[in-house]
């Protein structure tokens, strides 16, 4: 790393997270060192969020500096870790300490919230993009994986879905109900570009969880990663999936394909065991049951009268090769 | 991370490296979990490659995956770690499998060398750029920090200096003095594109060193970088830097230019206390005393009578944004 680039990293950066006692040597050498408990595991992620790919070129650099964490953050809430570290490599067109400065900003701001700190990068020019690696600790033996999912297992997902494909289909497809106020597109807008990572349900709920994953694609190609890794199917309930005040003022048949297919929620959906569902009732958290996992391998969708939905489901997920 | 993607990875990458014991979740879920050893602590560094900058869009892949690792691979010899796991995100303009797979088998080649393994990573379509991230074990206390050089140290360096940047100029400028033979640019080129991590010898000397950084933006750069993190100067015998057989040929101050200010050779530069230089020299590797730690906070450059040189170095080092 050149002298200027460190200089910007650290100008920026370096002390915009709060330093933790686990860092052993931080920003400014060949290496971060980093010391993990005897107890623990590390689990590791890494994104790459592309300009005009994962984001719009003329997109708020606050909320850009948020959402690029919180993608990381969304991927640890999945395994049960708790942040700990993370790194940026950050390639830039050019120099403009404006939108830098409100970048490493909405960056810090959601680090502070999670107590995660920035313990190296790298600075290049070219075009915009933003790769992140996030480092969380797990207990030995705690992580939560896809593979783990039982048959009868409960499905349960935090949040609502459908907020973030919503406010990218109107910027994407000039889609925009009338009946969609301000205040609704200012939520649904929110939602897609800073996410709430969902470390705290997930810490809670992690002693009941058999199997789960954050749900950036959608929730049928993210639910189906959980059984194909599994080997299981699906039963979901249409009428027992979570949309906001916002959502569910359009077309019912829209709100529920916007549920399903699209990703950028980063809720999670995770899978219980029917002898754990009292406890996680009497957590009193902000998640829904949708359906159960089942032997076969597909995934089936009911309607309110149990019978099997005929709702057209066109995409599965978002594809960039597809 | 979609389900085309997921397989892209998988095809052409998650077999592509040996399997360590200590990967308790591999490629394929929300996070990769790592096991450290209880007597260690894990290094990280994270670099990125862009076309354009850093290589050349036409550059052989197989090579460009070979540098790719061996760049961050370099950072841990720095740090007196030993190679464990590493994470790719990779972000490609197209899905071309000829170029992919001879990328992979250039990066796992090198991995194989290192038992490093590929434990997770992303791709996505966009401008072609390459981020590693490499993760190595440090026994506590033991990593080697830029910070640690004293007065009097020995500075030594590994192998030759001015390779690399030879064969750029070749590319960049045109340069290219007759009394080069093919063979010499064929040395100088694999140089450039093949860089050899010192790992081997970074282990080896790491109980004599104070200080280490790895040479990749010139000598003067790197140095200066342990210069001004432990508070110190440096003289440096101008005779003493080793030349490669091919740069001998050159006009000695072009090739004293190349050795001290241009980058990619991925040389180790470290600081030896004098009580441990018969040690050091016992160990018989390819490295080479240049000269030694002052108070005097400057780099004094020595031609060979021990007076001050007049070398008028122009360059310090890359620097994208300069």
């Amino acid at each position: 790393m050149a002298l200027t680039e460190f200089s910007l990293i650290k100008q920026f950066f370096a002390d915009a997270t709060q330093k933790r006692q686990d860092v052993i040597v931080d920003i400014g050498d060949d290496c971060a060192v980093l010391s993990c408990p005897e107890d623990s595991n590390i689990a590791i992620s890494i994104d790459t969020l592309v300009s005009g790919i994962h984001f719009f070129a003329d997109v708020d650099p606050y909320t850009l500096g948020h959402k690029s964490l919180a993608v990381g953050l969304s991927d640890l809430a999945a395994m049960g870790a708790t942040p700990a570290w993370f790194t940026l490599a950050l390639t830039l067109p050019e120099l403009n300490e404006n939108w830098l400065s409100a970048f490493a900003e909405g960056m810090a701001t959601l680090a502070a919230e999670h107590d995660i700190q920035l313990v190296g990068g790298d600075t290049t020019k070219g075009p915009l993009s933003i790769s992140i690696q996030v480092h969380g600790l797990v207990r030995k033996g705690a992580q939560l994986q896809r593979s783990q999912a039982k048959s009868s297992d409960k499905i349960y997902i935090t949040g609502t879905l459908g907020d973030a494909g919503a406010a990218l289909q109107k910027r994407l497809a000039s889609w925009q109900p009338e009946i969609l106020s301000e205040a609704d597109w200012s939520f649904l807008t929110k939602r897609l570009q800073q996410p709430t990572p969902r470390l705290a349900i997930s810490q809670k709920v992690l002693p009941y969880v058999n199997a789960a994953i954050d749900i950036s694609d959608g929730l049928l190609a993210d639910l189906g990663h959980i059984l194909t890794a599994s080997g299981k199917g699906a039963k979901i309930n249409l009428d027992a999936i979570p949309l906001s005040p916002s959502l569910k003022k359009i077309d019912r048949k829209r709100a529920l394909e916007l549920a399903l297919s699209s990703g950028d929620d980063y809720e999670l959906c995770f899978t219980v065991p029917a002898e754990h569902v009292p406890a996680i009732k009497a957590l009193n958290l902000d998640i829904q049951q949708i359906g159960e996992i089942t032997d076969e391998q597909q995934i089936v969708l009911l309607n309110e009268n149990g019978q099997p939905s005929l709702l057209d489901i066109t995409t599965k997920g978002y594809d960039h090769f597809a």
